[in-house]
């Protein structure tokens, strides 16, 4: 393996435990990153020559070398591929009763670039990074002996990727299941497989929707950005009077309808569960003007923040659709409200709870602090790798 | 009652939801501290006359007032106080099974100065301002109509109590129990009433103490600042195969030995519950040098930042223990970390764990974020009432 040398200083934020080296960080005289083919490999080391761990390189992105091992000279083979996935399977199996979960979270697995949900029998792969792209043949056969997957669906058509160069593309192999079925906090779910633009089950507010559930006796429940209803029907599982679901996709709706009415047939059958299709922010003034309330609601909509440079705008958004849910709750009631913008700080997300509270008159107390699940580790030393954040606050 | 009025553009913080007014805020001009009797109630106001809500006062104390209603003119009385109660209890019965719990947590159920911890028939007190002090009838009439409570106890050995020029002392009403019996998680804990410097029970923890349970099948268990062993406890109970109590009293490591027997027994019998007493600085290098190794490890130590003055040296304090700690951990071990020191941000804490891995040349990957339980609500607009951090960590 070549050497990447870093110049001088560069090395302390990789000494303390980060991952990642900018393009900006490398000493270009001593090693050339046109050098380095995509994905190559390559012994990462200081301004002095000593080792700081095992890269794999791509020349033609702004990272342009991500750390797999502390080790110098430690290719990124089938056995260290393998050794990363049985410690992250390990840890799932630890976790959870049923092989449903994400099973590698890139970064947080201290394998970069390689993201894997387990669905039982089946598995979706995200890879975003030219290292694991040309080691996708190696991950296959790795899950193969680990676990035996019946079908792969690589759901490549990432935006990421375009910054790495690399194509937007979905592959699959294997007979994927026409849709998936999740057990979850008791519950059972279907969401749709590569059907759509948003597939899948999103794992990581697992604990979250625990969590809320505490609040649900009894409850009528505002599933926002609801998708395939993971809030609102282990609500409604949980004991709520009544559910309404708020998406823009009719076949979200569609599905969180059907969850609903899996897990919580009671409420199916008096009518107590009820879609509202299209744009949150205007829907949520409609429900006000209409005088509907809520005594428990879940808040989670996508990221309003995709990049840095939209944090103010997407702070802004973040603002307004929290005052809009806080005007129909009712007094005593309970909100989850998620952020998934890394780029939204938990306190600004708490600012953005307290503030809309405090403009209607009335205190919010914070019951819970969340953040992603445990199979969606966060890495210590990268506060890059935590971007999920969901406070259950008591208003009145 | 009359009225405090506050300095120009010193409403602010009180309009966005504080409830702390610091006497340098005060118009004393217009409305001299002097002249108010410590807990007598007034409406604060703003420069120009508009009423902000009503507070109790305290003119020796720094934070001189302290909000209690959003209205003008309502007194803190036998009325309000139920109602406050009332809520509070009602969260609480949502949350719980059993009458076990902080039933009021000051600031976080809107009641200034009031901590009250629920152990089924009895409760503890804790009153920490002149305004609460001087209506400490009330309360106890309050939690009689309420919950009808066989004892009480004023545990009001408090420091804080000398900011506000009160006394510190203990005083009890009904029979006090021996000691304190404490469902949790499954568990039934033993702990003392009234008996030492640290007495009841620590829910605050009580939801990191479930998740840190997750990872503690077969685990070597080491419980530091372990009280009456709530964590290695609980740990057990989930199937640890062994577990090490260390704490500097004597009978708090008598509590956690008789805790572990009741809840996992099967640990007692085979000699797999072991007591180490002492300073945990020295004993952690103690079982370092012995060459003994954990592979799930709680570390809750006592504030080590009392005040915001002992910052820094708090701070070394974290990081040395964190070292030390991170020292017995397995390859792969789980490690929960807390601080309950409020001025001990959670980033700092992360930094710790984060540094503490990364100079044993290591990985850490944080599996779970908490805070204090929804018991121990936080009041939105008050990062002052969040105080307790907990990293449940993988190392490896």
């Amino acid at each position: 393996m070549r050497k990447l040398w870093l110049k001088k200083n560069e090395d302390r934020r990789i000494r303390a435990g980060h991952l990642w080296v900018f393009s900006n960080e490398v000493d270009t005289q001593k090693s050339p990153l046109t050098d380095f083919a995509p994905g190559e490999e390559a012994t990462l080391c200081d301004t002095r020559g000593a080792p700081l761990g095992s890269v794999c390189l791509n020349p033609a992105s702004l990272i342009c070398a991500r750390l797999h091992a502390r080790q110098a000279d430690a290719p990124l083979d089938a056995a260290l591929l393998r050794q990363r996935l049985s410690q992250a399977l390990d840890l799932r199996r630890r976790l959870f009763p049923d092989p449903w979960y994400r099973l590698c979270h890139g970064e947080g697995d201290f394998l970069p670039g390689l993201v894997i949900d387990r669905y039982g029998d089946h598995c979706t792969l995200q890879i975003s990074t030219a290292g694991m792209e040309s080691r996708k043949e190696l991950i296959a056969q790795c899950l193969d002996d680990l676990i035996a997957p019946a079908s792969l669906l690589f759901d490549n058509d990432l935006a990421m990727r375009g910054l790495e160069g690399l194509s937007r593309e979905t592959q699959s192999r294997g007979e994927l299941p026409d849709r998936l079925e999740v057990p979850e906090n008791g519950c059972r779910f279907f969401a749709p497989c590569a059907t759509g633009q948003k597939t899948g089950w999103f794992y990581d507010q697992r604990v979250n929707r625990r969590e809320l559930a505490r609040y649900a006796r009894d409850a009528d429940v505002l599933d926002i950005f609801c998708y395939a209803g993971g809030f609102g029907v282990t609500a409604a599982a949980a004991g709520a009077k009544s559910v309404t679901f708020l998406d823009a996709s009719p076949q979200a709706l569609a599905l969180a309808r059907e969850n609903a009415a899996v897990n919580a047939p009671a409420l199916a059958c008096r009518d107590a569960v009820e879609t509202v299709c299209g744009d949150a922010f205007h829907q949520l003034n409609e429900l006000y003007e209409e005088g509907r309330r809520f005594s428990l609601i879940s808040l989670d909509p996508p990221a309003f923040i995709k990049r840095r440079k939209d944090a103010a705008q997407g702070l802004a958004a973040y603002r307004k659709i929290n005052a809009l849910t806080m005007r129909l709750l009712t007094p005593g009631g309970v909100l989850a409200s998620s952020s998934c913008s890394h780029h939204l700080p938990a306190e600004a997300l708490r600012g953005c709870v307290a503030q809309a509270a405090s403009r209607r008159g009335l205190h919010a107390r914070l019951l819970f602090a969340g953040g992603q699940g445990p199979d969606h580790p966060v890495h210590a030393a990268m506060p890059e790798t935590a971007y999920l954040k969901c406070f259950i606050a008591q208003v009145g």
